[in-house]
């Protein structure tokens, strides 16, 4: 056994305990919004039936699953997003869903994509969506929680740039797709591709031209109704996100100061969730881009101060002789609610500080023969060095702070 | 597509809201008992390459494990088990982990069993596991974590049955796994098994007249310093979990009242985790079995009655005409953190009714021609029917309490 290598897959990951703790945070905030809001959670599972996803995400989609032969011969398939599960539960169960279905989705997702473009195999999918109605009220209400989602996780500058695909009427889906690069590659080099690909360079100006179609503007409005700053909606009528899935608003996410790209991006899809029901079932969803949240949340340093150090408040050290003093301690302090560590094992109490500094557990409390006949608690702060003696109950009141 | 059926491969589960919740609920409670004493979450990638998990759990789990050769001609797995991604992670970082290391790992594992014993395909495993120290004091931590765990989930009468590896002596391993049923097959049973396969049947007598180890009476000692109820502890000699895994310590928890078997179990064994890295690394640790403690939990109605209904605490109606009035009613509503529905159509008031009345919203706000005329809102309670007009202040402090 010695000869194997420990290793990852390329393009997975481990998530050390720090790591943890912010996709933590960040599910916690996310879901509470979506809570607030009446959506619900669900989970699919990791395996489907191939048939199930094969074909739902084009070539390169098919090329790119986790597909194989199970135990049992059946072909299966690993989930590459959670929208096609959900039309695959919603076909199944639509005898009982209560319509509007309005769920939240927060699971891993599997794809052999080329990790040399600092892509994952495996990430952390997060998706809202409603599903059953074709209202502009929906619509409105995902902008609106989707502006309280950014806002909760810290964004101060967020801005949902919109369109509706109706807006490109008879342009070829060619010409559509080079248009959606108007924001990555400028207005000179799309015409040139416009020109290349033997389309009319003037499309581009005749799309900018533009205005927001009634049914969009009225989805603006319902939206300040529901709270969003008008300013930060900003009508972008070369916003196409890609092809053929969406088939009314479309909308993706951009903060300011970080230039990852859109941190999540949705719109209307009337035709997908019904395919397996055989029967049209219109939807709106929102897709969080969880990795890059991540990323610019830690560039702009959004997360709390406390998920910098440990959960743990304070080390409680042992001492030869006092261990009995010390585990009396520990058991008083976690029944006040306090998060404590006991150290493990007997060896100097220089190693042990030193645990608590490299797990960044900003008390240790140490209970030695001098404490112990005075009856206190020496509490010594990591960060200052200063440290002090205190009864239990002091020390308690200064940890519960 | 319309003839794809619609369906789960067998053994795995779709998880509705109710579910889900449910589900959250308990890794909520665990995660802030683990939190409590020091442990920090960890996770692993669903896949692994084969040679880190083949051959680690015998012949059955190399016959259960799922495994293929990935796009890149790899030969992979699906995470079978928590324990060895976690001697994989240790041996990869083993020189920035500090040690004592105290991870839990909550994360679904997949095994193809064999689903007519009711076993699931995709399940979640829930474990705390202390690495890197062989001393008693931590093997006592984990059984009071474990008791402040049952607890938190509202248990009030568990017991941690208890044994060491090491009260087997020079028993044969074909013997032990006899022993082991005594509390399923009953004694005589036991006796008829040992003399069938040619051992001794006094064999139990002797096993159960044992005293528990010094060792094992220190660590009860500790535990109870640590706050654990001396009488829920009990000692077992002819438990053994198993064979050849365990080193020391071995656990199980049984709650008052539940028959479908232990909720968890765990114990030491220090020989697994240091497998990759090529060193002796000791660990105790416990599995929570997570889908039978949700059982157990709705056996007993342990979870609270707020997860039978929805997170959603109100529904604001639609009215013809008075759409302006309910959105402003759903965004104060939320702005005071109130979980507000809107609904997303213009239908008849009774099927909004029925939409709340079916997804066990509590209360319903209408606003209509009077209300609106009053600057009112009417507020109806769905299970008993009853409806008063209150102000938008009145209203938020009827919820908020």
């Amino acid at each position: 056994m010695a000869t194997i290598k420990a290793q990852t897959l390329k393009g997975f990951r481990d998530f050390e305990p720090e790591r943890v703790r912010k996709r933590q945070y960040v599910i916690s905030r996310l879901r509470s919004v979506f809570e607030s809001y009446g959506f619900e959670p669900l989970e699919t599972p990791a395996l489907e039936y191939e048939e199930v996803l094969l074909g739902k995400y084009g070539d390169e989609g098919d090329k790119l699953m986790y597909r194989f032969e199970d135990n049992g011969k059946r072909r299966v398939a690993l989930r590459y997003d959670q929208t096609v599960p959900l039309a695959r539960f919603i076909a199944q169960n639509y005898q009982t869903i209560t319509f509007p279905f309005k769920r939240y989705q927060i699971q891993p997702v599997w794809r052999a994509e080329n990790t040399q473009k600092g892509r994952y195999r495996e990430f952390l999918q997060c998706d809202v969506d409603t599903v059953g109605t074709g209202s502009e009220t929906a619509d409105a209400e995902i902008l609106a929680l989707v502006t309280d989602c950014y806002k909760a996780l810290g964004f101060r500058k967020s801005k949902i740039v919109l369109n509706d695909r109706s807006l490109f009427g008879n342009v070829p889906s060619p010409a559509v797709l080079i248009l959606d690069k108007l924001k990555k590659i400028g207005e000179d080099k799309v015409k040139q591709e416009l020109k290349a690909k033997g389309f009319d360079e003037a499309i581009l100006d005749q799309i900018k031209a533009k205005k927001a179609p009634a049914e969009l503007q009225n989805v603006i409005s319902l939206a300040e109704k529901l709270g969003v700053d008008k300013n930060s909606l900003v009508f972008e009528p070369a916003l196409a996100r890609g092809l053929d899935y969406y088939t009314g608003i479309i909308f993706e996410v951009e903060a300011e100061g970080y230039n990852g790209g859109a941190l999540g991006g949705g719109g209307r899809y009337d035709n997908l969730i019904g395919s397996f029901a055989g029967k049209p079932i219109p939807a709106v969803g929102f897709a969080f881009g969880f990795d890059r949240i991540i990323e610019a949340m830690e560039e702009q340093k959004l997360f709390p101060e406390e998920l910098n150090q440990s959960a743990t408040q304070v080390l409680v050290t042992v001492f030869p002789d006092y261990e009995k003093q010390s585990i009396e301690l520990v058991s008083n302090l976690r029944r006040a609610g306090i998060n404590t560590e006991f150290y493990l094992e007997e060896v100097k109490l220089d190693k042990q500080l030193k645990y608590a500094d490299r797990k960044k557990i900003p008390y240790v409390a140490v209970i030695g023969p001098e404490e112990a006949k005075q009856n206190v608690v020496t509490i010594k702060t990591l960060k200052t060095g200063e440290q002090e003696k205190l009864s239990q109950e002091q020390l308690i009141n200064k940890l519960s702070s």
